[in-house]
């Protein structure tokens, strides 16, 4: 349970997240202004503060990657500073008109885009996703706790206290909270009350344990088990450069390749191209009984390892003699996250497209395309797998709930009922 | 726990709703006009069944209002029938392109409307709401799990028997599973791995309860506390009308008002006639200190009467000194359900749309106007104060996720990398 002050914080981040929403764009963008401004100003302390989190990391013996995240450097700061000022400049997601209908002269009805409220995001030890989150609160308005990984303890709460300091005199409200223990997390995934939506980032395990202890809603996804198919009527030169691409251009992303389903009827030209480019890359194979003669070192692949997100150079290959097959594979096995196809025969591309049930279905390019900034939404707040409220990759909408607003001249229901009553004519407006 | 039969047809129904979703609109729609021509046909059966349906009912001693929407007479039958037809004729609500934005020239990628899969509705004794049910669902795409209120039980079964037959030939899938018992209903709501949704309609207590037994998420309200504010600058006639109307029109549903916050500079001019319109209208009021003079037969508004839902001809009345203090009683009493001002003063108005965090946000018009079929969404699902997903009147629109497709050419995000990668031009084509 939340001990009371922790309640108290998260009620008047309620409070806070209303009167944000009146804030003005403008109010909001040169919110994200001061707030950039002052994390140029205070670089000497951030970096004192990211310094002691550095060389506590450094004795506990963390892996160098989780190192290399955790440091703040300049680069990073000008990057983070260069963030906000694109932020500020996006369009309002604010009072969007998502549609707009007449139904009846001068009785117009409106859905408008309005901010969730209080919003939960735990996130990776990077300093960076602190500035960027906070920096898409402001932006749509809404209120934010924000946890993020315990490595990255005082240079977040140097980050916070900045950040609030900078943005008070323009919004003149609570909107952040910083919280730093597993206990305090605990205590938010039970405060359904006051908090409309959680966004966790992180170990599938992790993201996994936020989707089980709480009764609020959570847009993210536990696994990436991304798939690429390579059809009967592939470009195999294409096919070849997508399945390295989605395997190696970075392996350690959601969204890269665990699995590769190659048609029979191409296993013959294609899999010996695959075998060499992966071998040299370092990528190692679990190859099925169809696929492994293929791969000289590959390992007999069990059931298992085409359910495994192997975050790696490691992936796991298996030959189909269908389409069908290929599908039917994706929905047992993947994460409904990305899948691929590679073909160049139109009825297949959209076979694939309808049939596979996933967030992102992809032809003939890498999987490592499902991403907020290459999709165009301007900013990424995570990748979601849930079907409810947003899916895919999710920019500044999915932060956003709508309202409906209807302006009339006295109208009853009494008028619009019974025989003689008069009719709507739901004229649509946009 | 769910026992294995149950769990293997809601398996079975996980298969169906694939299916249903490649079906194609016309397939979808003539399924509906064949489950219409079946309950045409079996108009003797179902009054059969209903017949004793009625009889147990009336045994048991129900209300007779209850007992009245339990009833599947011919006129209930012919709008069900004509609700189906109409249902048919609705835009295909699968495959509509939300966003399609063109990331390079030739690399296009598309948001696409698709069905969510699996939904679980759980509802009234009212037999024409199960048909309504159905045919949203394959209207949608959607495979549904069906409970209906314990005393239509044989009517529910022959529908349902009736609707999956009529629409095998078509559909060629299992989409419909009727489900019976309480336990049936908590052993549903444990199985989120196959249960896309639940949509609960039904008394407050039993919806939230299914919003507090389930993992899955819920589109819904438990509570209706509807307000309507009237403004120092209101103009009075269409005040009252709006008052009569969202009080009395129709008190048991969830969008009529319980509330009436009046403006301390009106209340002299309008309460003396909202008082003897109510009285003669049999409203039975609740009054704050400086209401209460003007109600001669109100009883003394307690601080629980702002929070309650009476459903019935009874109401609360409070005189307020400041459109603030409107908002700020409605922000801490109401639901977030449906709200109205009544004003002549854009500017308040624009106040209230902005500061009001509910569904419905109205002004001058009567709250009991918050409904799918007068919104003109076709058809409705029901009303959610959920600020996730959807939220206010639903209808097709809610039964819906969407994909993301991105169509390439071997494009690979390693050429988008680095300093002298290509960049994205991000076109928006619709």
């Amino acid at each position: 349970m939340a001990d009371n002050k922790l309640v108290e914080s998260v009620k008047a981040l309620e409070k806070g997240a209303m009167k944000l929403s009146l804030a003005s764009d403008e109010a909001r963008s040169s919110a994200l202004l001061a707030i950039a401004g002052a994390i140029d100003r205070n670089r000497t302390l951030i970096h004192e503060e990211n310094e002691k989190d550095i060389e506590a990391a450094g004795k506990s013996g963390i892996a160098k990657a989780l190192l290399h995240r955790l440091e703040f450097t300049d680069e990073k700061i000008d990057s983070a500073i260069k963030g906000l000022e694109e932020l500020s400049r996006l369009p309002d997601p604010i009072g969007k008109i998502k549609e707009k209908r007449e139904l009846d002269p001068g009785f117009v009805l409106e859905k408008v885009t309005f901010p969730i409220g209080v919003i939960a995001m735990i996130f990776e030890a990077r300093p960076d996703a602190l500035v960027q989150i906070a920096g898409l609160a402001i932006k749509s308005g809404n209120a934010v706790v924000l946890k993020g990984g315990k490595e990255a303890t005082l240079t977040n709460r140097a980050l916070v206290s900045i950040i609030k300091e900078a943005a008070l005199p323009i919004v003149q409200t609570d909107w952040i909270l910083g919280i730093e223990s597993h206990e305090d997390v605990d205590a938010i995934l039970s405060l359904d009350k006051y908090i409309d939506l959680v966004i966790p980032r992180g170990s599938n395990a992790f993201v996994r344990y936020v989707m089980d202890h709480t009764r609020i809603p959570v847009i993210g996804h536990a696994d990436g088990i991304c798939s690429v198919y390579i059809d009967s009527d592939a470009d195999l030169e294409k096919a070849l450069a997508i399945c390295i691409d989605s395997k190696v251009q970075y392996p350690a992303a959601c969204n890269a390749a665990e699995t590769f389903l190659v048609h029979s009827a191409v296993c013959e030209a294609f899999l010996p191209r695959l075998s060499s480019a992966f071998a040299s890359l370092g990528v190692k194979v679990h190859a099925d009984e169809r696929a492994i003669r293929y791969f000289p070192s590959a390992e007999a692949a069990a059931e298992d390892d085409f359910r495994t997100e192997y975050l790696s150079l490691e992936c796991a290959v298996k030959v189909v003699d269908s389409e069908e097959e290929a599908i039917e594979h994706i929905q047992e096995h993947g994460s409904h996250h990305t899948d691929a196809i590679v073909t160049e025969n139109e009825e297949h591309k959209m076979e694939f497209f309808s049939s596979v049930d996933s967030a992102d279905v992809f032809c003939n390019c890498s999987t490592r395309f499902a991403d907020g900034f290459r999709f165009g939404l301007g900013a990424e707040v995570g990748i979601s797998t849930s079907k409810i409220h947003a899916r895919g990759p999710v920019g500044l909408d999915g932060l956003m709930t709508t309202k409906w607003l209807l302006s009339g001249n006295g109208e009853t229901v009494a008028e619009y009922s019974g025989k003689n009553g008069r009719s709507f004519h739901h004229k649509e407006l946009i």
